[in-house]
């Protein structure tokens, strides 16, 4: 399966599972289920899922078993995105060819679908717990912990905050902010499929570094491939273009190399990592 | 201990564990941290806590084993105002005697802040489950289920969208906007305590129907001691003062009847919910 299939495979998987963790739209609280997913349908790639997949594959389990871990780190993506998008953040017309949700539906409810969407992350995690076994139910909980920290003032929270008063800074600086914003999500994805495909801790470490340097790669070639965007946070700042291709290639091959002795199952894990990585250098 | 002692105690113990739950304030992303604990310190009166407290205490638990979810609900609680007073939503300037968050820290880092003290509340349970016997992981897996029902669009959300376009309505109307908006948090914090002191399922479920009781005859206390509020969804407005006493006395007696057969353990609970209801009637 090339890369592409794979990764439109796994989106179709995740679509119906994510229809679960939201509301209907024929229930109280209108107009909050349309809002919460009008970003969420049809959605974009699923990366983050498709990795949460993989990863899950790579240590031998099953692709179902990651579909927990899965949504709730694509919920997490959506609500930030409602969020950033809001007129007192990015102030975003559109997003993913169409109008932003606060555009549609109202600040207010933006800033409520947005909260709804992220309660709705941890939910599908906690109620994966019922009825699961003891093994699957501490990878949960270990699920849990990393989401936790990737979403809030240590993850994404904390990047967003020290991006909107980035005014320059060098490489590691940058990278700071990257960790947090965008790579401490594509980490929580990997390790938890990692978890989920029953892998032990030190494989979990392992990938959960996988994670961590595909997002900070995927960032960079964000803003590479975003040239009149005028974010001072960006490693084409600080590193020049091809300083940052180059910083970008060295992370997909460390992320490679931890992947070498995998084998077979982390085909579409390599794939995923050089699509994310390479998508029009 | 009379009740406002046992309150005062309770939410000196509470004060510290919270402390622990959010960033210090020397660490990155400033302003994040104090944006965070503006409104968290000194708080208010921890009802939410003391609640879930008296519900481990009545059930047998020892008080500290309460401490997950007596912080979690108090920072769902927290990240709750911190977003209702944002301009967009009901654009207070004060609260609690000092500046809305907005007002000190700008409107992005307002919303972020509510953000990132939602997802502590779902990190300090998934933390606890760390080290916790496999009894106490079971009871913290059944609170975040509580928790993220009470905070999402089932719950706290969805009530305040429906709270936002509330023109009028019977007393059904009211009570169902009420029963999301504030008795939904009141009832994870009971049935939390009820399930981390170790009561079978029958009895956090009666536990569960005492918070859900004593939130909704708090809500309408809270509309009688706010009279100039012109706030339409008021069981004052549709049932006039003395139904609504009367019906927030009704609330007080059903949940006081199933607190009966638990004994001496149980009178925290009780005072508190004497207290919740009484305040100044």
């Amino acid at each position: 399966m090339d890369v592409d299939a794979y990764l439109a495979e796994r989106a179709a998987r995740i679509g119906p599972y994510l229809d679960g963790c939201v509301p209907p739209t024929d229930g109280e609280a209108a107009p909050l289920p349309e809002a919460m997913r009008h970003l969420l349908f049809p959605g974009g790639k699923r990366l983050r899922p498709a990795f949460a997949f993989a990863a899950c594959e790579a240590v031998g389990g099953p692709t179902e078993r990651a579909l927990p871990i899965a949504a709730a780190v694509e919920l997490i993506h959506t609500y930030s995105l409602v969020h950033d998008d809001l007129p007192c953040m990015d102030d975003d017309d559109e997003r993913r060819g169409v109008p932003t949700v606060h555009k549609v539906f109202g600040e207010a409810n933006a800033v409520l679908a947005g909260d709804a969407l992220q309660t709705a992350a941890f939910e599908t995690l906690a109620r994966a717990t019922e009825d699961a076994t003891p093994d699957v139910r501490d990878a949960l909980a270990g699920c849990m912990r990393d989401l936790a920290r990737a979403a809030g003032a240590a993850g994404l929270v904390g990047g967003q905050v020290d991006d909107l008063v980035f005014a320059d800074g060098d490489a590691t600086a940058v990278t700071s902010i990257h960790a947090r914003k965008t790579a401490a999500l594509f980490e929580a994805a990997t390790a938890g499929g990692a978890r989920l495909g029953g892998a032990p801790a030190d494989r979990v470490a392992s990938l959960a570094a996988v994670g961590h340097q595909v997002g900070l790669a995927f960032q960079i070639v964000d803003d590479l491939l975003d040239h009149d965007d005028d974010d001072a946070c960006s490693m084409l700042t600080v590193l020049g273009e091809a300083g940052a291709r180059e910083r970008a290639e060295g992370l997909l091959d460390d992320s490679l190399a931890r992947l070498a002795d995998l084998g077979e199952p982390a085909e579409p894990l390599r794939d995923l990592a050089r699509l994310a990585v390479r998508r029009s250098l």
